[in-house]
């Protein structure tokens, strides 16, 4: 009866191509699906994220209506092996690194935005035990 | 480089103790951590839910300031061994099942509102591929 992990996390954006370009071509996000005018959806390793215009899906008929505003935040998680080249990687994109932490037991992490202003986050793994 | 899931999933929530009776009492989730007035984290397999007071991290000093409102949508997946338990848990909590749906590939999923009227959605582990 345990839940195995969240599957599916969702932000609310404005433009579908600047989603895409950042989420696919700067992050390097496999898109796994697309409607134009509705979503954007990519795979997160495990995960996906559902990206949707705000606004959208506050009309929809047929699946229960959801909506957000705001600048959201989420975690990406990532092998310590691979944390610096993270780093370097949204540097090289010309992304403000916005805030480093180390926190309990030695993990790092460091805070970047996406185009709509959402907070996104990546963790190394380890962090939050399990 | 790989990104391995997306570990941190937030929601925006007015009352942490109604909170923490849904997804620890109702649902199950282990409570991580918590902070009065601020915040609860509950642990949802190998993924986190961070559930803040709306508001509170948008005054935010020392981390990147964060917040949303709106009715946000997030999805837990689960075995499809216990798919069918987890309905019944959920209904057994009073909690009424907004909608079901099978999905290419055979996969299903429901969806129940949390007391803030997020959108959570149970889906069978396999749903999305790999």
């Amino acid at each position: 009866m345990s839940i195995r992990q969240i599957k599916e996390t969702c932000l609310y954006v404005t433009d579908l191509d600047r989603t895409t370009q950042f989420y696919h071509e700067a992050l390097g996000l496999p898109v796994i699906g697309r409607v134009d005018g509705r979503h954007v959806f990519f795979r997160a390793g495990t995960s996906v994220l559902l990206c949707f215009i705000a606004g959208k899906t506050k009309e929809d008929q047929e699946l229960p209506a959801h909506y957000g505003s705001g600048q959201l935040h989420m975690a990406f998680e990532v092998a310590p092996a691979d944390y610096a080249n993270w780093q370097e990687k949204i540097r090289a994109a010309g992304l403000p690194i916005l805030h480093e932490a180390t926190w309990k037991g030695g993990h790092r992490s460091f805070y970047f935005h996406d185009p709509d202003g959402h907070v996104l986050e990546i963790v190394e793994e380890g962090m939050w035990g399990g």
